[in-house]
């Protein structure tokens, strides 16, 4: 058996590895060989493999059999392709050890810089620089950082060196130390080390490399890493691997220095060169910003002649520029290099792609079909989903400084300014005098409806990511924090405190839906933009997806905004949040509180008449699509006032006794409202009301149906848990609407279908297709029981659940496929059994969310329905399930 | 093809039907036919199948072909037996039409006696019987019954006319009504008739029968007999059967009579013939009451000669004696038999398994095993648990007349009888002073348990079968009415309403646990009383069960007595309830209100003694057996007081300002606490609590095992819904019992294992099986989750739901199989493929219902837990399941 390749050699022709090898080498290995094989010039070095560091960890520390001697050849390869050597006082070899995992683990694990240096060899590198004070300088920090990584010194013993130093010579920055200065320091930490762990620092280079890589790899399993890990879901079980490489310096004069670039804009996206270049400086003085780094490239206008690497070498920009658009080119993808040059000579040190804000990913991949670089798909699924929906909502200038006053959940994204208001009445007021103004509230409810709509953004000390607060925003495509537990609300005091900060009604804050921070003061917004490459991406998304996108909404301004978005007709029309208008919330009310049908059945006439309205708006904003409307679903007890006003207005509207209007309010409060009297127990113990709903939008559709327009209406029962309650409303529904196509003489296509969201209705999903037209998973409630957690109530548990990683990923944002997602597999095939052509879509909050909308398609469901700020997002998402299974299957 | 038989005629040696044909021939007919296969006087006739009534409902009311000839066949065939002719002046034939359903309707479909009466056939019976007034009332009232069955004219016309007629004669009863005046009145029926139906009461006695046949056959389609089959659960397809029979009249003088005979006293079970008779008189007689019948047998004593049978006619009296015997024998079952006695002549015209009283059936079924009648698996067979275990409370005697002043959910069996208090508190006090109470709360909470305890019987206004007050009661096997909202409890006032009736604190009240029915005043009571026939009958059980029969038993004494019913283990022994004695309760609540850990540490540390001692208390009841305890479960909020003395107090203890405590009580408050911070998320979020109460645990075991008892403690975690709750619990558990059992050097055979309570943890049984070393599924959250219904909520809607038999059973008190029940056939085939001798069983409410617990043996459970009281009740159900799945499989 030929034995396992542990090392891979990289620097020239004689390079071993590839891109392909990711698994083996990481990322950062696989990416210098493939540069080194493409004839990029890459300081030259080796790659321990991920192997290593398994076997590492499977075999107590142990190396395994042989590796020694590799490690050996490949030091000596990398001397003789140098031509320097590990410890020379006359050219010495220099190393770094980095670690490099198949994904990126920015700062979790160890690295080791100037390996090699030593009593003798600082000699040869003062040679090689002429810079006696940063090559003691380098020593000093490589004894540090070998001490504390390698021998567990704590940093704090070295730093307490240094500080007692300056203060003896009375400096006060590190720079001020002279050599002389730095050569006692080296002195003093190598005895500290000793004193502390009884050994030394060793001399032996190829020493220092053995404990170099051996704590690599440790420190794949330190604290941070595994958490790291933990929270972006990377098996602990891949490892790391480790590179080696030649150091190169880009401090050694003029014709040395150092910079990143990009192969594009990565904040525009344009097609341009682009980077930061410093003259004479190491990679860390780019980063650090102790300079002000030039640019690459030659500056236009005021800034031109700044000294740009264009400028001061040429033929090396030239060299960089044409590397860079070939790697690119050769990656497919914008490419993020770091580069030195020592003394006149260009060195790639990484290439990877490149970060970019959610315009430039757009126009990027756009353009890249357009230059034939990339396919449609290919550009499809570059796009993050979630990234991309920044786009859809204007947000803060991103250089702009920001004091955050305090930090909530982001419920929906954007950003708002306004002036401080506490009621949703003052936010009326205020609105309709053009005021902009942020509704801060304990937690909002269906009567805060109106105010939250008047204020720019909204903002909540408790209440989750589907909170009422949450949910609404979202729809609104309004900018929402929630849950904000440092903001103490005061509604008597009109202001709320956050640490020691009072805001008063009327102060001006700005809110970032995406952070979740609130800032006092007015910052900076910058509006959507919706460009034309974006709209582009859609189009070529609705060619490859298979699910259907419609969208949430409850309202017809909604409805023609998420149309304009793209959907494909209404998963759900909400009627309750109709009740809510001022000239109905009333008449609503005392229905309610009715004391016998008779009476019930005249408040019902008129809000009835408005009902029918409402849908026959919505139904023409979406003429030729589908509709489906859900009947009412809340508690009663939400829609009741608690303000004693209101009460009493309402008990004159009743002729009752406030007291009795109270007693009466009272009666239907309830302990477990989410699991109580609503939904289709509303329609059993009150049908008048669906009665009235369903006649409503039959008439509606009448309506419409006489002046030629097509109207699909779908009416759908909520919170449906066994057979017989959807058979009761279905069989009152049909006979209404025999009665009513009787009347008009003429044929409504209506379907009558069931919510799925409750676990009992997905267990029983074949009994309910039996006479169920479609489905509609409710997956808000069908987490909620599925889970047996209220999403009101989450809060007081949730940070300990993130803190010992119970939940991996919110179930209320993503579908927990283990639990939930099972239920609605078993749903899918019990109806699909009896019903093989039955429509199933998914409209709650989860139905605009990509990784749930990805496990939609996988399942085979028909659509999704998405609020119409996240129905682009929704058509993104779908078509990328749907690329991604085709190029699974082939 | 052989044409379908669609008539048996019955009577004599020439009988076609037999016991066995009852799905074809109804209960009636098949008994009928059985009794004249073996000899017994029946009065011929026939029976015309159920296929006939199916075949006339597919058909619009038309008969099958061929059937009119067979009909005609055999009215012939019962004149030929009885020498009598239908319509005949000399010996007029007639019959009863009578409905018989596979199983008995009593009273819900149509009747019709005397056919055959008309002008002509009256004098006929004139001549027969002698009683010319007997002959025309009955006339009178088959022309009544005829027109309204079959010719749906109503009730009332007739009586206006029978009550006009005796206004003239100035006459008060019917009894006063001569002959002529009778011959009256049938005249002015007659013309009624005519006028409003345009048509008259057949004189034909043959189309009197067709129309007979056809009213019977349509009124099983009536609203009474629709509602009847859905309460009962009887398919409508069935159809009913029709019986045409002779009829023979006991009323022709001193040598005829009537009566209804047991053959065991089906109040006692005693083996003795038993029933009472009437000479002279008519099966109606005896049972309108009218008259006081006379007993069967020779009475001792005071009572003896008072004209039984036995004394009277002798003769009859021993053949129907050794009839009835017989019939018991062939029927191997107590007999209700019906008799009548024409001119000397016995005829028995029915034969059914009688009803009993608990202790009858229990008494009958062992004897009959000594009497070799049956096997063992047959009388246990015999036993309806339901009925059983009224056995095993209180009840009021059977005869007491009752002023019922409300009605309200039978929670919990038994009869109590008590003075009315409005508060735990009054209810303890009084106790003390051996005063009887009845504990009367709008809704009870955990601070009431001692009160409860304290109590003879629990009222409250509000709350459903499984509300606390329903569980608490259950498990202390006290009688208790729940959700009775006809009263209107005033704590205030310290009175309750019902209706107009006031009641104050002081008054007695009778409240029965198995009816709901609330009365004023104090009604006899008869203690539970179990015999020793019930002993034998649960030893049986016991050779028969594969289920094991566990109690849930919160304390020694619950535990003790389960014992002694027989319980195998503690299925589910809540830790909570401990928490609300008076020396731990604040020191419990201090707890939860600590500022910091420290603070926490020192109260745990002091509740920690007391709950070691608890379950070393508990554990030495069980010894040699396994007891589940479940750690913490119910919200914090719950045990912390409302009442301002008590948080003032609390305060005192906490030094803390006492609205410093009610604003923390506040903070704890949730919208929906089911859905919220409980369970294992206490645990996660306090895992000090959960690491006290596992040392609690874990010590006491300690201190038996070194005194050699054998203790099995399992440790059961309430509420999982995922593997990382329960591993991060299950992991700090495992340390703790490591370094105990180090610390003492003892081995402690404990388990850890989870509660299936939430749907997700069903859906994930096999991930949790991985660690879970037992499953307990709590089927009262389990059905709140799978429905998305709180029990505490459920009143508001519930009535609607029972109206339109949207539940057929109570979800809360028989296992829902189709949903909650596919959810634990999902969890045990997940998890036993992982672990497949894990051990599963249910603690929920549902443990002691019988129907559940066949559920239970039938999906492979290894145990129920059921309340004390309901042990012998599920060793019973246990014990059927097994049986008649073994007897399947023959």
């Amino acid at each position: 058996m030929r034995r396992r390749k542990y090392i891979y050699f990289f620097g020239g022709p004689k390079t071993e590895g590839r891109k392909e090898l990711t698994n083996l080498l990481g990322g950062k290995g696989a990416n210098l060989a493939e540069m080194a094989r493409l004839g990029i010039p890459v300081p030259p070095g080796f790659t321990i493999t991920t192997d290593v560091c398994t076997y590492y960890y499977d075999h107590e520390g142990n190396y395994p059999r042989g590796f020694k001697q590799d490690f050996e050849k490949h030091i000596a390869r990398v001397e003789k392709t140098m031509q320097a050597g590990f410890g020379d006082s006359e050219n010495p070899l220099l190393v770094s050890v980095r670690s490099g995992a198949r994904i990126s683990m920015p700062g979790m694990m160890d690295t080791i810089l100037n390996l090699g240096l030593n009593d003798k060899s600082v000699r040869g590198l003062i040679n090689k620089t002429g810079n006696e004070r940063f090559v003691y300088d380098s020593y000093r920090r490589f004894i540090q950082m070998y001490a504390n990584v390698v021998m567990r010194v704590e940093y704090h013993e070295f730093e307490n060196i240094l500080h007692k130093k300056k203060k003896i010579l009375g400096i006060e920055e590190d720079s001020q130390l002279d050599p002389r200065a730095l050569q006692d320091i080296i002195r003093l930490y190598k005895a500290r080390v000793k004193k502390l762990t009884k050994k030394e620092v060793p001399q032996d280079p190829e020493e220092q490399l053995w404990g170099a890589v051996g704590a690599v790899f440790a420190s794949w399993n330190n604290d941070r890493a595994v958490s790291y890990r933990e929270i972006h879901k990377i098996p602990h079980g891949w490892g790391t691997a480790v590179n080696v490489q030649t150091m190169v310096f880009g401090n050694m004069g003029a014709s040395s220095g150092t910079g990143v670039c990009f192969s594009r804009n990565p904040s525009t996206g344009e097609n341009i060169f682009y980077g930061d270049f410093l003259i004479n400086a190491q990679g860390e003085d780019v980063v650090s910003g102790i300079r002000t780094p030039g640019s690459i490239t030659k500056k236009r206008g005021k800034e031109k002649g700044k000294g740009s690497l264009e400028e001061l070498m040429p033929r090396l920009y030239k060299r960089l520029h044409s590397t860079v658009a070939r790697l690119e080119r050769h990656y497919k993808d914008l490419q993020d290099v770091e580069f030195t040059i020592q003394k006149g000579e260009l060195w790639i040190l990484q290439t990877r792609s490149g970060k970019r804000t959610p315009e430039a990913s757009v126009k990027i991949a756009v353009d890249m079909v357009r230059e034939k670089l990339i396919s449609r798909r290919e550009a499809l699924l570059r796009l993050d989903p979630y990234q991309v929906e920044k786009l859809l909502h204007p947000t803060f200038n991103v250089g702009s400084e920001r004091q955050v006053l305090a930090k909530g959940l982001p419920a929906s994204p954007g950003a708002a300014v306004g002036r401080v208001v506490f009621t949703p009445e003052r936010a009326e007021e205020l609105a309709s005098e053009e005021e902009k103004v942020i509704l801060v509230r304990i937690m909002t409810s269906p009567e805060d409806i109106r105010g939250m709509n008047s204020a720019e953004g909204i903002l909540t000390q408790v209440g989750g990511l589907t909170s009422h607060a949450a949910l609404v925003s979202r729809g609104m495509g309004k900018c929402c924090v929630v849950g904000c537990s440092a903001v103490e609300v005061n509604y008597q005091k009109k202001e709320f405190r956050a640490g020691n900060v009072r805001v008063r009604e009327g102060d001006t804050i700005s809110l970032d839906g995406s952070t979740g921070e609130v800032m006092l003061g007015e910052l900076e917004l910058t509006p959507p933009q919706i460009s034309k490459e974006f709209y582009s991406v859609l189009e070529w998304a609705d060619e490859e997806r298979v699910l259907g996108v419609r969208t949430n909404a409850d309202t017809p301004k909604q409805a023609r905004l998420a149309r304009d978005f793209g959907a494909e007709g209404v998963g759900l029309a909400r009627t309750e949040h109709m009740f809510f208008e001022e000239d109905r919330i009333d008449d609503f009310r005392a229905m309610i509180l009715a004391e016998d049908e008779k009476k019930r059945m005249t408040w019902l006439e008129r809000i009835y008449r408005l009902q029918k309205q409402d849908f026959t708006d919505i139904f023409k904003e979406m003429e030729g699509k589908e509709v489906t409307i859900r009947l009412l679903d809340p508690p009663l007890h939400e829609f009741l006032p608690e303000d004693a006003k209101d009460r009493n207005r309402l008990a004159k509207k009743l002729r009752l006794t406030p007291s009795k209007v109270k007693e009466k309010i009272h009666s239907t409060e309830e302990q477990n409202p989410m699991l109580g009297h609503r939904g289709v127990r509303l329609g059993i113990t009150h049908p008048e009301i669906y009665d009235m709903q369903a006649r409503a939008i039959l008439e509606a559709a009448v309506v419409l149906l006489k002046k030629r327009k097509k109207i699909f209406p779908e009416i759908m029962l909520p919170l449906v848990a066994t057979l017989e309650e959807f058979e009761f409303i279905h069989e009152r529904i049909v006979k209404l609407a025999r009665d009513i196509q009787k009347r008009h003489r003429i044929k409504i296509p209506y379907k009558i279908g069931t919510m799925i969201e409750i676990p009992r209705a997905a267990l029983i999903a074949d009994q309910l297709a039996s006479t169920s037209q479609f489905f509609s998973f409710g997956t808000n409630d069908l987490t909620q029981t599925t889970f047996g957690i209220s999403r009101d109530d989450i809060g007081s548990f949730l940070p300990a659940y993130t803190e010992h990683f119970i939940f991996k990923d919110d179930p209320f944002s993503t579908i927990d496929e283990q639990g939930v997602g099972e239920l609605i597999k078993i749903a899918v095939a019990k109806a699909r059994k009896v019903r093989p052509n039955i429509k199933i879509g998914i409209c709650g909050e989860h139905g605009g969310d990509p990784k749930t909308i990805e496990f939609c398609h996988k399942v085979g469901l028909d659509y999704v329905s998405a609020s119409p700020f996240r129905v682009p997002i929704a058509r993104l998402a779908a078509a990328q399930a749907a690329i991604r299974e085709n190029s699974k299957e082939i």
